[in-house]
């Protein structure tokens, strides 16, 4: 294959998980109808000291907690605060870090708890209008109907016709205590295997579009200490900046395209996927999917 | 929990996948007789510029990919090397990078092919005497029989009688061409979701048992370009030196203790992860384990 022996040659066929399109999946590349503006509204850029993640935000998923993390991000909340708890493989959580190692020296105000009062946990929400929705076809041990809505990964109860995002790799959820209704200010994004025992218990607010690498970077917390809240503040990586793009001059706004995941594209590159044709796979696997590595392919123009 | 609003407490309970004991999971911890010594033979320490990555090999698994791969770093074949395909949420492969970008200015000689010829494959190999084995008990979408050996994670086939290691985060195996017997010195370790479909399709030989987070900050390649090959030299990060612990000073050596899966102490842990009862959970999960999510801790001492 390409007579790479040994090298490039290895798992060639395979998207990365939050990927970009590459050119031997699609020769010709999806037809222009694919794909989808990023709406600047919900495009969220963070920026550390290793470059810019990208982060597309879910309003169907959980409304007031978008809202919530959109207005603390135009109140410039997280500018100067912390990645506090970084557990490798796990997750990556910003934010104050309430009563933590990570404000030791400096304490949250009372004032800062009064602004952000804590919300009503939306973890799942009625399957209502949602003309966008496409199945995955394969339940998991954890999902009964997986499926997509606007390139996120989804999950249905048909029981309890609720749907909820699923935790995947970049995808990202407000941080919350024992009781449902805690969560405030503190964000996380999943950095490793998808914690699909979490599902249904978290907020869910969106997934990172580009940029997963500039968290990889991240300095890691001990997961045996403070549950990874990383004690020396010195060593916590900052948020540079947090900023919509809508807010920015037209001219500096990153132009991101999603591809649909209710098009004809994406229906056939999840049946490429799920029915392997490729010469290297020498043990023929279950012709299945696993929402979690379904790539959803993304662009910047 | 803990009195920490929307910060520890969130997911307080979940070990990261290669992880550390943590105090609230076993308050007690585990007996001494529940932690086995990692063998300085089968343990390999690379180091970059980031810190020292430590993995555990697993001679049962692929024994001449894990004899040929022990050869290769007591000739000092991997020193100054790169990692020259990285792809985010997927793997980092390391080594000559024959043929591609990684090598445009270090072409490979005839006498290292000659050296280091291709091995047969070694994919799945017969169940035969394994003791150690223990059970996982759900199967899922890619294996049907699910479990441990050494706390390596594994797969077992009824049907034909054999049995693989799987691919999970920080897994690691032999890159190979098209042709099933074609892996020579190319090594990658799985840095993202559990690429399943590639079970049964690669030479595994063991697992990153400390230092995932020095794999996750290397540089990254464009999956688009060369198939993640990092194309400029300059920006590939190098591996500083590769040594297995035996051969280093008994003053030098680091000692590794992982958790004995087939023990009692394992089987408790699965099922406290099986059955969950910690109350953060308001949606209880299916009593399922995923196998990439199963923690099999690991100390240093």
């Amino acid at each position: 294959m390409r007579g790479i022996r040994g090298a490039v040659a290895t798992f060639a066929f395979v998207l990365s998980v939050v990927g970009v399109v590459r050119a031997a999946d699609a020769p010709a590349g999806p037809p222009p109808e694919a794909w989808r503006d990023v709406d600047p509204e919900n495009l969220v850029l963070i920026d550390n000291k290793y470059g810019q993640i990208a982060i597309e935000l879910a309003p169907w998923a959980a409304p007031e907690h978008v809202k919530r993390f959109k207005a603390l991000v135009r109140a410039h909340f997280y500018d100067g605060l912390s990645f506090y708890r970084v557990i490798d493989g796990f997750v990556a959580q910003f934010g104050i870090g309430e009563g933590t190692a990570a404000t030791a020296a400096r304490p949250i105000t009372p004032e800062v708890k009064a602004a952000w009062p804590a919300l009503k946990a939306e973890f799942e929400l009625p399957i209502t209008t949602t003309p966008k929705y496409s199945a995955l076809g394969s339940p998991d041990l954890f999902v009964t109907e997986p499926g997509h809505i606007d390139g996120f990964p989804v999950g249905r109860d048909p029981q309890t016709h609720t749907q909820w995002m699923v935790n995947c790799y970049g995808t990202i959820g407000f941080a919350r205590d024992e009781d449902a209704d805690t969560a405030a200010t503190e964000v996380y994004v999943v950095i490793g295997q998808a914690p699909h025992r979490e599902d249904r218990n978290i907020s869910m607010i969106g997934r990172v579009i580009a940029g997963m690498q500039y968290l990889q970077k991240l300095e890691r917390g001990d997961p045996a200490v403070e549950s990874g809240v990383i004690q020396d503040a010195a060593r916590q990586d900052k948020i540079t900046r947090a900023v919509i793009a809508a807010d920015l001059p037209a001219g500096e706004r990153p132009h991101y395209q999603v591809i649909r995941t209710e098009s004809p594209t994406f229906a056939q590159q999840r049946e490429e996927r799920r029915v392997l044709t490729n010469p290297w796979f020498h043990h023929h696997p279950p012709e299945v999917l696993d929402l979690c590595l379904m790539p959803v392919a993304v662009r910047k123009l």
